[in-house]
């Protein structure tokens, strides 16, 4: 609810059918990943077309101008605008024309020495039209294969060069290439549909389209999607996982099932350990919807306290989401949660939140409770105290913001107006995920980043992509 | 979920400060009683004037043109399109200039005998623009006035005359009237504020704007609205209600209390009655979101089978409610729907519907579950089969769409492919909601009407409003 | 350029085939009489059926929504919004029902005695939607037909009651009418198509449908157009025209033929007396585009002194002209025309304008003249001083805002900047339009007005209609 | 009117005041060389920001995006859409940042050597986003720029690899600089305004700025513009011009002087010797608006045939202009022009359009003349007939869309139903423009190109940038 935005999604499919409407639908299901823009690239055995523009994938892509391309192969995205605009000019796919035919690319995540690759390479002639690392990415790209013809030589001489977070659909002509970061920090998977393959973000689109799952893209691994099957191009060594755990948290669809951990049993589980770590004395618990449903199931269920529905979510002013500033978002906030007066009125209450940034839009649900009669409302939190930046495709820089960062738990009870306040542990919430914490990026609720970055403490001295 | 669809809400604020802000408000609150065109109205001290339009009230009424408009006292409407169209044309309230000075009217409901007044007020050389029984009540009033000064004479004058279901907000000039029909179908609620006095089809609008619940308007009484206070002008005498039981069951926001009953604990008590009438051997209990939560807590509560989120709302999607056709709604609801996978694989599972009107909507759901890994899916429907149409204010005019009409429950289980189903008999529904059944409207489950209606079995013999 | 504005424009045809692609293409020929709205409604052997919207004709009568509708009679109208907004609720036709079926009407005009009227009816029940006074016939109309079933005597007894400027496209189920006032203010003409007849403001739009013209409607005639004929009710005994002069000065198409006067001769016959009456020593005689040509022809013509075209018209900023408040327009003169140099360096110009309501813009004319080298700059309009309002149709009714109501012809001269500045007299342009003075109104210009209005000096002391 | 389309216009500002305005002002006046896309890119002493998006420059350009950046110093491009889309995508000023800063390009022109120069640079690694040469010229200046930081010596680099027309306003960061192509075949004029120095494409941009011309940017400079003063690069040598006769006969506006001739009097000259070329015997000589009335005048004062105007042109119908495809446009004409009965019956008339391409639109043209009652129907022509394709920036690229290709002028003059066809000759638009004819590109009505096109006869055999 109060969490922090995501920037992107991503989804490749190659089958024996036009799959543009495969690829719309698909990006529908990733749209909470990215609603200001979305797009798709397909091949049509000759040349790719693309069609994108800003706004909703109902908005973007149009029957009208969708109708109007086609292809067995193809791409698509969708995008938060972080900085920049949310305009036309920086929706993906980007396409580019190079020497060696067309390519066209998708991009989730963020590269760590962007800029100084950007400095380097525009010192040799490069020009950028726009501030995006998917541009990047294409330029590195297309003067690797200008050196060496083979497309998985040049895409992984690539990944020796930049740092950071990214999953990719890319297409080069009509061959299509899934390709996810070293550490695995976004999430993405290999789907199998009726006459083909798929990657995407998300799980959930791959059962959207009637396909099974096959497995996730390993970090740092390279995989070629035909339409009869895959070709994998993995690491020859690797020592290191870092997932994202906010994809756990509140990042991805409850349905999804993210490197083997379903999303909707993780966030119950959470409840549960919630529910052991900072047990309460209440009448009811009660979720935030729509995130924090599972949580607050999950609570119930080892506390035994009964689970209602106590806020009321005005579905039309759901717009809020596709709001671009903090103000606005939270002004907002008042006309689509309201509580259910008969619910709330002389119970002691449990809520439960994913997570803190500024905790403002938490200070108002806690202040409407009592409004509504609440005896007394206490707050559990999903994740722990949010402390550090992201640099992986969060758009979560500025550690100003962080209330955790200026504040200790008891102090933000208090600006919150809880009577009590219990965030989940680090412990916690690895254990709920369920995978090694070693295996987790944490770095914005420990500090402590997996790639090198400058400035900050990180856990591994060299490039993780030296690491073979 | 797959319910009928709703008419109007209604709004009418007589207070010490310029009310369009809180009206805007109050309507946003209200926006599920219809997505088609909204519009308010305010007295200015001299003319009337207002602002209405096609689309959500966000669209309808955008802050350029709201500004231009103020007035203590005015009142506001949002619509759902039946037939007609959904232009700005048909957008209320409607306004008319009479020699009184301007009269503004907004209305939730249908007038069951619209056609035949129609026709005889027209012979006496009376013109119509439109198609709306709200145009025709302003000219019954217009001609009372013109006979009898005194407004309130004038509205009991036009009461006689008219029949079904009503509630109105009414301006004439500055003065404003809540008015209900005199069985009291729709709902009217009187509520106070902070410098005022307010009417609304339902009771969250008055705290979403800070206030209180005064009591509901009786069925077929006056009030008029001041600044300090509201004047009763009741029925002589009465001897029934009919309240709509579908409020309850389906139509209402849950945090709002109708008639004294709060619609998200009947929810909860129908779920409770259909755990005793229809329990089922199952491993949980799901509700169908975002409206069904409630009865499948009180299932859950009742029955002690855990309660689950096992479906997956995508909401961007959501924009399927305000699309016009059945068929483009139906399609629409793959991709609104999808269970998730971890939660229904392998389990027998029960999930609970308001109510089915053609069935078509939970067809699709039961296989998507059984497509998802349920070994058995259980339906239980929160409301009596569907069997006759509603005449007073619901979009459900025709015998033919009702799959109850034409199947016995077990036809009707075999073509949603459920492996029970339930109804909550009328019996359930009635102690669900807490009243006497002989104060509910039940027409379209018992098809015995509370009003004369040509051609069908009717509980009053005489003209309801004959009955002083 | 610099002339008042229009109000309406009005259509109305009877064939063999589908008419509404033809009722478009005449409203878009008749365009230039309104630009806020633009609607059409057609019978279809059952109904009438209206689309109409704001906007130009090709925005408010889209394809996807003109296919929906169709009938072999149908009426048009395009408008020109004066007070009260151009929204779509204003649009015409304005349709009603009544007790004898469906009316339709379209207006181009304005009834004099409308408030009164109003007032009037008000006082017996009737009620008033709109500030229009086409809804006040419309509801004459009715009550009338009540009293008498036959609708030529009903509109006749309507002709007995209204005062003032009406031209009339009037469509009773599935009969149509066209109706002129009493003195012939505003023009109507008859057409004949190759299966059918049809009425218009003007006759370019029935040669635009291939059709020929028969005559012109008389002034208080009832025509009724069928497939096959026309029937004419003409008033019994008449006495008197008013054609508003400025139909041919300003307000009509050059190629349209009104009361048997092409507008394009009239013009040039305009630019010839003005040679006579004030004659100028100078080197070229320049058209302001598009309006002035005919009239700059004439001058050359009759003077023998050269025709150049002189301003460079930026056909882009032709969107002025829908452009609503005068700060707007004028504002938007500079970028819109554009002197041409090498013609205007150096010499003495004379240039016409059709009319001067504030002399606003013509100042603007003259300086950039000034500005690009003109040596003298010479004035000449085509219309006498404006002086006195207009309550037939035309947006001047504030006597406030003629420049010739404040100021002598000199010390007009002097505010624009010209060397010499002549009005054409009042004989003259009698003399150009080729009718006699006493048909004509001439209102604007000699205060003198053909019916009666309170406060004003009128030619005639009865009520027009009366004159029988 | 039936003439072919232009491509695009340029401007560049440099002065003492924030020149957003003023650039946007001058793309108004330009806006006939472009109507499916403008921008402006302006230098803030910091970066290059730009606003860009489809459509006339009014939408294109809204006043809330505008008022967002500012700068001294600035370019700005309207943008006629050949193939490809009419998309913001495509829209001009393109910017690139290289690793000397921020360049942005405004592009008049066509590359005739883009597609060998795009491989050949993309064999060295070169990417590109669009199929754009507006593209290829940054990218081979930041190439250049990396060899000799000298931005002078870098564009005098890409000139000698480029072949073409091209005019171009260029920025690096705060530089601004405008360049034309070696036989200066597309116009590029220098304007000195109060405070400041600007480029254009015409000169009326120019006037409308309050500016006064400076002269002509000559073939194959490179000026940079200044606040102060503008410093020229000359070739060192030159040997030939070759300006396109088509901006004086068609292109260009009317009150526009290009390289010293204007276009006014050049075709006042041109209906002079159509009149001495190919006399006739008629009774007036009528333009068709807009764009023949120049001609039209000339052909009057010469031959001694009143000048009439005999053509309605529907300005609500100019919409035509910007319709996409041809068929729409012909379609549109029948609604666009309409003869004026009565100036045309029974006479013989005499037109002048500037050009034939197709033929279709005069064919319709000489109809409706009939249909309306001409007598006789003589057409001339303009220009000479048209052959041989553009490659210079003319969207007229396909040899078989010439009529005079397939036909000979009699059988022209039978298709189009005239009485007599004349087409003023090679030798005489020669005279009517006043330049030597070796200093004019005559392409595409003698087929003789003035560089190096393949499979074509050119008048030079080296490339011409060699020629120094």
């Amino acid at each position: 609810m109060s969490g922090p935005r995501h920037y992107c999604g991503v989804v490749g499919i190659n089958a024996g059918h036009n799959v543009v409407a495969d690829l719309q639908k698909a990006l529908m299901i990733i749209q909470h990943r990215g609603q200001d823009s979305a797009g798709v690239s397909v091949f049509d055995g000759n040349v790719i077309n693309t069609v994108k523009d800003a706004g909703l994938v109902q908005i973007a892509l149009p029957k009208e101008r969708i109708e109007n391309i086609q292809g067995q192969v193809g791409i698509g995205h969708v995008r938060y605008a972080t900085t920049g605009g949310k305009g036309a000019m920086n929706a993906q796919p980007m396409t580019m024309t190079t020497v060696f035919g067309m390519i066209a690319l998708a991009h989730n995540g963020d590269l760590t020495n962007y800029q100084k690759l950007k400095t380097v390479y525009m010192g040799q002639g490069a020009v950028f039209q726009t501030d995006s690392d998917t541009e990047l990415i294409i330029n590195l790209l297309s003067r690797r294969m200008g050196q060496d013809q083979d497309p998985v030589k040049a895409i992984k001489a690539v990944m020796s060069e930049i740092d950071g977070a990214y999953a990719l659909a890319l297409m080069i002509n009509g061959r299509l290439f899934g390709i996810r970061d070293p550490l695995g920090i976004r999430p993405l998977i290999i789907g199998k549909l009726d006459d083909g393959y798929m990657i995407c973000s998300e799980s959930s689109a791959v059962y959207s389209l009637g396909g099974e799952i096959v497995r996730d893209v390993m970090p740092g691994e390279v995989v070629e999607i035909t339409q009869d099957s895959f070709k994998s191009y993995a690491p020859t060594t690797r020592c290191a996982y870092a997932h994202c755990f906010f994809e756990w948290v509140y990042f991805a669809r409850p349905d999804s099932i993210i490197d083997g951990c379903e999303v909707y049993n993780v966030r119950k589980n959470i409840g549960r350990v919630l529910a052991r770590e900072h047990p309460a004395d209440v009448d009811l618990v009660m979720p935030i919807p729509d995130s924090g449903r599972a949580h607050a199931i999950g609570f119930s269920i080892e506390s035994g306290i009964p689970y209602e529905e106590g806020f009321m979510k005005n579905r039309f002013a759901d717009r809020t989401f596709i709001m671009p500033d903090q103000a606005t978002r939270e002004k907002a906030v008042s006309n689509k949660m309201i509580p259910i007066k008969s619910t709330v009125d002389g119970k002691r209450i449990l809520i439960i939140d994913d997570s803190i940034v500024r905790g403002t839009t938490l200070k108002k649900l806690v202040h409407m409770l009592r409004d509504a009669g609440a005896k007394e409302v206490h707050v559990r939190v999903g994740s722990p105290p949010i402390i550090a930046p992201c640099f992986y495709g969060i758009d979560m820089k500025n550690r100003e913001q962080f209330i955790a960062n200026k504040h200790t738990v008891d102090e933000i009870r208090e600006i919150i107006g809880a009577d009590s306040l219990g965030y989940i542990s680090i412990e916690g919430v690895i254990e709920a995920i369920g995978l090694s914490g070693s295996d987790l990026c944490l770095a914005c609720v420990n500090a402590k980043y997996p790639t090198k970055i400058e400035g900050e403490e990180h856990r591994y001295q060299t490039r993780l992509t030296d690491l073979k």
